[in-house]
């Protein structure tokens, strides 16, 4: 089983390491990580990536990954980045991403049609790669599964693991993780943060969206 | 506020991934990544991390956090790790760990006498240096916090920022990583999981374990 994940720069480090721990320890796994220059990649904490392909040395992949963040307003515009998602996501087996990275697999057409998810500052934007946005912290069509907002990969990946190694080996794995969360606070949802907390996250995203739908518009045009 | 990181050889990545997610969030962090020598370091999974210092030119820490992993045979006896260790949990406002991280800050001399919590696989090995093993996910006693086996690492970041910078601010990070688990199985805790899946762990396991106690015994001859 090749499993790739997409590094780009700036992407939230999060989104990838969380499902790359779970899906590395998959019996039989052998990933990748893909990126346009084999250059450290920069992420949105003072970690840098180190990629062990770039997207033309990749070997074929079954299982195509890509995580999310701020660096998408850029990837989802660079060509070569989307032709290789194109061709990728036309071979694997499982299309997957975790928080915006969905919208590089939008900007790429993957989401036309589909149910899906990311980030929930970004839910409603969805439509506008032709996705049909389901508020879920983990969601499936068909052989797209999709995660929410960056530790929403982790779910997701455990969802992932059992449907591509069955639900012991996944189970096996969230022991060896002692993934058993008990988080201190209950603020991480829209719903559950309480009034000013909210308020002030969706004040810091407000101009993020914006440059982000102008982003995508262009790579729309693009593609 | 200067946040350290110690990196080193076939560490878990996630042990470090998941509160530097959270405490690079923090308002005012500045992250280093410290390890032995400034070339790419090995983890558990195909990804290498780059350091951002070295043991010697890594500013002042006031939080000082080692994550953990299989790695820690070798850095719990390697004199100038645990050199470093000794000196920044000596100035360090914080000291904390994730997984068995905990057995560094242990063969450093740090864990004597200290309430503590580490990976489920080796949490009575605790009383080897020092420790009153507590059975939690987070627990601090004093300045020292150290959080259970890898995934335990995010609701122990999640504790540790509100106690530096207010419940407001740990909630406003918590918001942004959407982190509002839901696992798709209750098998993250030796109680939860099945009786087979932890069959099967804990005979993964033992041999490690052996092995482990044997660095342990060399470590603490050493300091």
């Amino acid at each position: 089983m090749n499993i790739t994940f997409l590094l780009f720069p700036n992407l939230t480090q999060l989104d990838f390491t969380g499902p790359l721990q779970v899906l590395s320890r998959l019996p039989g796994a052998n990933v990748a990580l893909a990126a346009k220059h084999k250059a450290p990649v920069p992420t949105d904490t003072v970690l840098t990536l180190n990629p062990t392909h770039d997207l033309t040395d990749c070997p074929p992949t079954d299982l195509l990954c890509i995580p999310g963040g701020f660096g998408i307003d850029d990837a989802m515009r660079d060509e070569e980045t989307i032709a290789f998602v194109k061709r990728e996501g036309g071979r694997a087996k499982y299309i997957t991403s975790v928080c915006t990275g969905a919208f590089i697999l939008g900007a790429a057409g993957l989401l036309k049609g589909k149910k899906a998810t990311t980030h929930w500052a970004y839910h409603n934007e969805l439509k506008r790669v032709g996705a049909e946005p389901v508020k879920a912290r983990v969601v499936r069509d068909g052989n797209l599964f999709t995660g929410g907002g960056v530790t929403a990969g982790i779910d997701f990946a455990f969802t992932l693991a059992a449907e591509v190694a069955g639900e012991d080996a996944a189970k096996a794995i969230q022991l060896g993780l002692e993934y058993d969360p008990a988080p201190p606070f209950l603020a991480g949802s829209p719903e559950k943060a309480a009034g000013p907390v909210l308020k002030a996250q969706e004040m810091r995203y407000a101009p993020r969206i914006e440059a982000f739908r102008t982003a995508l518009a262009k790579a729309m045009n693009q593609s």
